[in-house]
């Protein structure tokens, strides 16, 4: 059974129910699951959880890459399973119990949840739950659609338990490059110079007798949700290929341009498809997370190479990705979510960072985490990991939400997780801000100007004017800083009387 | 003349006064100057400007290191000799400038200057005016007490005008260590692996034809302005250190710890000096800058190596310094700042990073540089290189400012630097606030119930308590988050007079 699955003959006595499985954990444990972006997570012992904590206390610290699909978190969530949850999420159930404090949320730059753990910072793992499509002879785990964290959870766990899916192909094997830093101190450079190299080895090698379970599923990824590009993400997709291109034609890069970082979502999926009818030519990706556009990128031809520490795809592209697999093979690779972020790389490389806001100020300070600044939407995930060392650090947003009841750009960011040192290029459907080398009053016209949308821009612009008369490197007038935020709670809008007549008037 | 000081006879020729070498520079130009914390600093040239400045339209766009001493950045402030100024500053008639918007200051993390630069994101040096003891046989620049970003100003500018420092012995040479990434693409990691390697020259290579003037002086750095420990710094000191006893003990590190970054300024010198009654030993030190404490654990012996880009100096200890100077050989090293302060190098090592915050919120976002939100005091240095990849990121304060007016510890900060993501450890002079781990509603009672001072702990809890009701990963009221900047820009206080009674009633 399995034998082209389990090819370590020690190990095909320990495939096990998830009921069986489930007995491992006890209460109070902390739990490495693997996937990220909702690709390659574990899908069974997520539910098992669920189910054995109707019956008695579970309460487990669950760390994973980053997002799970299949409901799998607000599973946990809502059986009480999840005492603490880190180090990112978007699920809707589990959002609503973090922001009624019952699940203790720890909100991380990705590259950092494993160093915090390897040295200590972090508790160690006790079970690692790893999906796989295969153990190798050695009883190494071959990785699935994503390798997030799960090479450090299972080598720091006690214990180890692998899904091992059937749906996904064996022939996955040999996507992955698994290299994991070393302890400090005495730990050596990370020796990867190009997006495409390989350091490592395909599979996570562990002692095999760490593995106490595996439990087999044919169950699927959870299909991207992205929304199809819309006119306003093409309208930013275009102010980002331009400004590309002048940076091409003033000779700060080439028409390869340098390795590109593209976030998750809608507005970022819709920049990579941009990129389609762009000039550019050989193009390289670094990133953590490749989209359905992506994807197309490499069937086109536009992009060469693409690095990322996860696939979250449609399920048609994922159907026409598996089909094809043999033609990635040479143009893709997954990595360990710790390397496909470093610092250390995206310094060395030159990364392009094209990452989303949720809002932004005229200065420049982003927040990308918390609606209205207490409300947590997903996490910063690797947004941080890039900004601040990246070639050019490059945000999105659409200028307004909720029928333009909410504007994008405001006087304070009610909560900063990129500041503005780590900022050089603002974008929404309105325009490109370009604040290289500016200092806070000149951004804060530049950003107005080009990014907000005009039914605000008379409102920020008077914000500024009489701030600046009170002086100080940044102007603010403290006491109405974030009235635009207690506006919307109180009244549901941003907006204000005086200055919809103004932009009547003047339209 | 100058035979062991210039020893390349091909610019014997270019010795000249400051009054000829000012009429290099032309309005507009980009100008690049040594110095950073006030050492190694250029000294004659910017009063050259200044006084040229008086007669003719002279603007200029000044990048440096960090500080400049000897009153030079506020003479060419006043002069109106800055129309730009980047990265960090310290100089209060600057400041001033600065936050009346009449010079266009950008602050920057220290090890990014020279990297944008690089790349074309900000714009080519024109002139570079370095400080030297002296010039090699084949036209390299060996710095004085300060490399800052030296190197890449004089690799790229122009024209290079040299300020010989008489007063700095020859014998300085060696004890720098210039080292200087490759442009990108295809850069190869940093092969730096310990705190006392070197990896690059001893003076900085350029092609002595770019040498257009030397100019000699025998000015001093302006000695450290740094404040003798007091009962407060030093009970910052020792409950840091009483917190690595415990990492210590955990197992996490050995006695020596891992390499020690500690900022500039009284509370990190003090922190520094607590080290000295440590058990721990053969600590070693990968800085930006050495203070007077990290000269007196080299002396003690506590402190092994170590490694920063600046020398800052009170005027004493400078003198001792420079006595000893054969002894410091093999224990010292001055680095370009953006690899003393390098990403791929902080990561790499695991330093414990000490930096000062001039407040911080209840959910552990810290400001460094701007009082109450706009008003610019230094700039954020190099604490962000080293806070976001540090193995521990340590920020200290006193907990209140101005005579108990102003408490450092907030609801909301109202300038976000380093955000939640990015602080492990807050330490006032009541205790150490552990952040490791923790949810923001778990770090806002820990960050009261620690750091806080008493007087403002009543008021800190009663705003927590009343957020929380309103839900919220990270609660807040929002038209009370920044009322304390408020108060105290209305009233002179951050105190509530009903907090007052409370806090009389309870003691």
């Amino acid at each position: 059974m399995f034998k082209d699955r389990i090819r370590s003959p020690e190990l095909e006595g320990k495939v096990m129910t998830a009921q069986e499985a489930v007995a491992f954990f006890k209460d109070g444990m902390n739990v490495g699951m693997s996937g990220f972006t909702r690709a390659g997570d574990c899908k069974v012992m997520p539910r098992a959880l669920a189910e054995r904590a109707q019956t008695e206390q579970l309460k487990l610290n669950v760390v994973t890459g980053a997002s799970l699909g299949n409901d799998s978190d607000g599973m946990m969530a809502e059986a009480g399973v999840l005492a603490r949850r880190s180090p990112f999420q978007v699920d809707s159930v589990l959002r609503r119990h973090i922001n009624e404090g019952k699940v203790l949320f720890t909100d991380q730059h990705l590259s950092l949840t494993v160093e915090h753990m390897r040295s200590g910072n972090l508790p160690a793992i006790d079970i690692a739950v790893i999906e796989a499509v295969a153990i190798t002879e050695t009883g190494a785990i071959v990785p699935t659609t994503s390798v997030g964290n799960s090479a450090s959870f299972a080598q720091q766990a006690k214990q180890i338990i692998v899904e091992l899916n059937l749906s996904m192909p064996v022939e996955m094997e040999g996507l992955h490059d698994i290299y994991v830093p070393e302890a400090r101190p005495n730990r050596q450079p990370i020796e990867l110079t190009d997006v495409d190299q390989r350091i490592g080895t395909t599979a996570i090698q562990v002692d095999p007798s760490r593995i106490v379970g595996i439990v087999v599923t044919d169950a699927l990824d959870s299909p991207s949700s992205v929304l199809p590009p819309d006119e306003e993400t093409q309208a930013i997709a275009g102010h980002i290929i331009e400004f590309l291109k002048g940076e091409v034609d003033a000779g700060r890069m080439s028409q390869s341009l340098l390795p590109l970082q593209v976030g998750i979502g809608t507005i970022a999926n819709a920049v990579t498809y941009g990129l389609l009818d762009s000039p550019f030519t050989d193009l390289k990706m670094y990133s953590e997370v490749l989209q359905d556009s992506a994807i197309a990128m490499l069937d086109s031809g536009q992009l060469s190479f693409a690095s990322a520490s996860s696939l979250t795809l449609s399920a048609p592209k994922m159907a026409k990705f598996l089909e094809g697999l043999d033609s990635y093979r040479d143009k893709l690779v997954l990595r360990p979510q710790e390397i496909s972020n470093h610092p250390e790389l995206v310094r060395r490389l030159g990364i392009i960072a094209i990452n989303t806001a949720l809002e932004f100020d005229i200065y420049g300070n982003v927040n990308s985490t918390h609606v209205c600044g207490t409300h947590m939407m997903n996490g910063i995930g690797g947004s941080g990991d890039f900004a601040r060392n990246a070639h050019l650090s490059i945000f999105v947003s659409k200028s307004v939400a909720k029928d333009g009841a909410i504007s994008s750009v405001v006087p304070m960011a009610s909560h900063v997780d990129h500041c503005e040192h780590d900022v050089a290029v603002l974008v929404s459907e309105w325009g490109l801000a370009d604040l290289r080398g500016l200092a806070p009053r000149e951004r804060a016209r530049v950003i107005i100007e080009k990014c907000a949308h005009p039914d605000y821009r008379p409102a920020l612009l008077d914000y500024v004017e009489r701030a600046s008369e009170r002086g100080g490197h940044t102007p603010h007038i403290l006491e109405e800083a974030l009235s635009w935020h207690v506006r919307f709670q109180q009244q549901g809008t941003m907006k204000q009387e005086q200055f919809q007549t103004q932009e009547l008037a003047t339209a």
